[in-house]
């Protein structure tokens, strides 16, 4: 059986809080008992205020490309700069769509610069500049608090082609290999399975989303009874190298 | 908190058996007690084998387009020719992958026509003719012999554009809503979400993936304590309709 538990009394993060002291805290409070072999999963919005990853936009000047862009799209042209700045390459530039590389590699809208859940009226939070860092950060700091090894996953909300709504994926990794490769394994009836590899950590992170809920200020979940390969998995093997991605 | 727990002793599944009341059998039989307001999720694989949904790539005749495509792909022709019967558009045809639309509008690697996990050397299974229908199905059974209302998910392995690694979807739904629209509500600082559409029962379908394994025999999980939104939800409404999918 697996259990995935919401941390319902998380404070609000702000720059230089130790997330991963914070997290044994308010498991604490609510008598969660965090145990080897749990998975911690922590939303990137908390993970970028600790470390400071929010602009005004105030101080933003948007380039000439980010105003024409802005203009056609009906956006803040300084919230447009931020996107591109966090931007190695637009991958659909589309009615008021805005798809993109992030630099760390991962593909998505606004290049996960987000207006939501951030104080401030002028505020836009953008991702870690190394998720698995910041993952392991937060895997580091809860092991010498408490002497407890966990996985770590930093998740973010992502669209996707094909399907409507958004799902939570994982941006950040830390103790776990975040894809199981079942090729060459056999299946029930001894037939080889050629195809399946599972993209476990993302499996994870959807499932620690329907205990946090977007508006609710869950941004943590532990989830306890996955039997996850340990080892030294990165977020960036979740995203599809472009050479083999059809759709890029 | 969500639990999610494997049904561990489902017998394999033949031709005409009643999937709603061997879930019934299987939980009772490991002490698992169902409950108003729980979500069984259902692996494709088992309700296409219970509805007869398993062809003889021995009794398929190819057509000339699918032996072209086969020889180009190394595929067995006949195996083409399923997939290209269960579809009703290429999205997309490069190197060895075939990403179809299927009849029922999911787009998916291969029309979800698989042989993993199906009796007979010769034997491909195709997707439910109507999931919805299968989900529905499976919950009245279960409401008709033990008086409880559950939402049920059938779901099924798929590939994603951009991302490695495959995670399960929610192909089929009753009793739920499958998407919950948080625009227009405002998150922890009054700021009113505009973009946030959650695919929870995606979320759900991965979540519940973490207990099954590909290859393990645990075709039914039971995700208890997530508060779904009850109504008659429909697996398509998870499809990105194709005017407004920018990758399709």
């Amino acid at each position: 059986m697996i259990q995935i538990i919401g941390l319902e009394s998380m404070p609000l993060i702000k720059k230089g809080d130790d997330i991963g002291a914070l997290i044994l805290d308010a498991a604490q409070r609510q008598g969660t008992k965090l145990e080897e072999g749990d998975i911690v999963v922590v939303t990137q919005k908390i993970v970028s205020k600790s470390e400071g990853r929010v602009l005004e936009l105030s101080r933003i000047v948007p380039s000439p490309f980010a105003v024409r862009i802005a203009k056609r799209t009906g956006r803040d042209p300084r919230h447009v700069e931020v996107i591109l700045r966090e931007s190695k390459r637009i991958v659909k530039m589309q009615a008021q769509h805005l798809i993109v590389e992030t630099r760390h590699g991962f593909v998505c809208a606004n290049g996960g610069v987000d207006k939501s859940n951030v104080e401030g009226e002028d505020c836009v939070s953008i991702l870690p500049s190394d998720p698995d860092e910041s993952a392991n950060r937060i895997r580091t700091t809860i092991r010498r608090l408490s002497g407890i090894d966990v996985a770590v996953i930093i998740s973010d909300t992502f669209g996707r082609p094909w399907r409507m709504g958004h799902v939570n994926v994982a941006i950040g990794v830390s103790g776990m290999k975040p894809i199981i490769d079942y090729r060459g394994q056999r299946d029930m009836f001894n037939y080889v399975l050629t195809v399946t590899v599972m993209a476990v950590a993302d499996e994870i992170a959807s499932a620690a989303e329907l205990v946090m809920n977007k508006s609710d200020g869950v941004p943590v979940a532990i989830v306890k009874g996955y039997p996850y390969r340990k080892g030294e998995g990165k977020g960036i093997e979740l995203v599809r190298p472009a050479e083999i991605d059809l759709f890029r």
